[in-house]
């Protein structure tokens, strides 16, 4: 079998089947962050993310400032899915000999960027060279409180499935980008396309909905599909998610009436988003709702969590389906 | 300036150099390991290393195991040169489309067995495709009794400089894979190419030589003469490193022997030897003397420490000359 038949899942489950979490390890592969005993009264988390030029990012569509500003977000976001907050990053590079080191320094200023905006330092790092192309790597530190944080596995039947924000924008500003012949409207454009090369993790947002006592909790990164999937396996549920109640932002609506495409295909598979897909009972909705001011964004309920293991969407037209996982997979393109 | 021109080193300058230490860090940028407090009366250590195949391996001199191997020992060595404790990694792997699978299963085992021996829990990673070459990363936690951790800015004057081990064989096996025709001896050629493919970090060597109150560390991944130079340029010390006095194996003089070149070449700026080059005053001397037979290592002294900034060779024949940096610069080659 090879990669593509493989898929990136199948890989990871056969590389790490047999590792055994050791001394100090509350949770290891598996989850947006492994979790770490500190000693203390904090836990720490711990993540990391790859990139690859013309695969992860492309320099025709981003800014250097952007890609570095979007290479700590991708990590921040698993740090937000656990309800935790970012410490301590260190940051690897594999350059080409030819690259410009003017924009090694645009892309150390998105990142120093996000640093500061999410309070992280940046503590070292290791830079390389590469043959073709730059490749990028952050491994991130956070913390939360011992005990608290989120984990992808606590969904509970009856449990209703939220997300943060709206969703397909990255995937519709991509879709710019390979088709800048669009006719949709400049501002539509401008705020697909910035969501697609600089998003902004949720990070407050999982720290208060932690706080709030949600079940579960996953970033988007692979599309909302995906993640639900991810969620129901490790919880050994299913759900129910309906389509006309999954938040998509009218300017995505545009781009896609513009294109001929259904949004919600954006919305469901197209990845990126960084927004935060959750699990909560009517209980933790309350809390949610009496303070949702405090974090800058909305919360919509998109569905709900079933005891049967089938993962379903129920279409605009009132049919239930199986929904796949469809989302973003590094060996299936 | 171009990136050639630069340099790594130079281009980590700009790039970090307005970084500061935040909240928690006690050491940034500029040593092995970052050093972070994590409120207990233990530090942490945090470092990153990525390999690029073609660059800092070939799959015709190593096998997969052997590369996963390295992979993580070139991080351990990190550790061990601040005198700490691995203790969770990441894994981060760029993979080609036509990669086999179990190639990728038998990198996880040499990576495996790096984490047994050593003690560290591997707690997660990320698995990305890359178009042309396998682009590796690991971000490697440690930990040391806060106050403890050894630095290179610590030598003074009069202090001695020692190395673990001897150095020089990585760079004879290298040199062995690419003129595979040499007549050394069958053992020789194994023992130069195994130190190439599978050097053994010093980890508990460090730790032993930290308890002892040694004033600097360093571990030796580009060359003792760059090493040194990191130690005395953070320090604010100079040196004199004696010729004579450095460690080589007799199978590495056999392999240069028969090659016509000087095996001294190798020791100074051959690099990867994951040994470690450190400084201490007689008081630890006569410590790390009295209890070396636990650390499965000899210990050499190579030089001496001056108040002069100047970086000197006496070489074989008793002249003193500048000691160049010279060692493996990864946009200088």
């Amino acid at each position: 079998m090879n990669l593509s038949e493989l898929g990136e899942f199948g890989l990871i489950d056969i590389l790490t089947c047999d590792l055994t979490c050791g001394k100090g390890v509350i949770k290891g592969v598996g989850d947006d962050t492994a979790v770490l005993e500190t000693g203390g009264d904090k836990w720490f988390l711990f993540t990391t993310d790859m990139m690859v030029e013309g695969v992860h990012f492309s320099l025709d569509y981003s800014t250097m400032s952007q890609v570095g500003w979007k290479l700590l977000a991708v990590n921040l976001s698993d740090i937000a899915a656990m309800g935790g907050s970012p410490t301590h990053a260190l940051i690897s590079m594999a350059v080409p000999p030819h690259f410009e080191p003017s924009g090694l320094v645009e892309l150390y200023k998105g990142l120093k960027k996000a640093a500061e905006e999410y309070g992280v330092n940046i503590v070292g790092g290791d830079t390389v060279m590469s043959p073709e192309r730059l490749v990028l790597n952050v491994a991130l530190l956070g913390e939360v409180a011992a005990g608290k944080a989120v984990y992808r596995s606590g969904a509970r039947p009856g449990d209703y499935v939220y997300v943060t924000g709206t969703l397909g924008a990255p995937a519709a500003g991509l879709y710019l980008f390979q088709k800048p012949a669009s006719a949709c409207s400049p501002q539509s454009a401008d705020y697909c396309r910035l969501a697609h090369a600089a998003p902004r993790p949720r990070v407050e947002a999982g720290r208060f909905l932690a706080s709030c006592g949600v079940s579960s909790m996953n970033d988007i990164s692979d599309g909302l599909a995906s993640e639900i999937h991810e969620i129901c396996e490790s919880s050994g549920v299913g759900c129910l998610i309906r389509a006309t109640d999954i938040p998509i932002d009218p300017c995505v609506r545009e781009v896609a009436a513009q294109a001929g495409l259904d949004p919600l295909n954006w919305a469901l598979f197209g990845g990126e988003d960084l927004e935060l897909v959750f699990t909560a009972n009517l209980e933790a909705e309350g809390k949610i709702k009496r303070c949702i001011g405090k974090i800058g964004t909305q919360v919509y309920r998109v569905g709900v969590i079933t005891a049967s293991r089938g993962i379903c969407l129920e279409k605009p037209d009132g049919k239930i389906v199986p929904l796949p996982r469809g989302g973003y997979d590094h060996f299936c393109t």
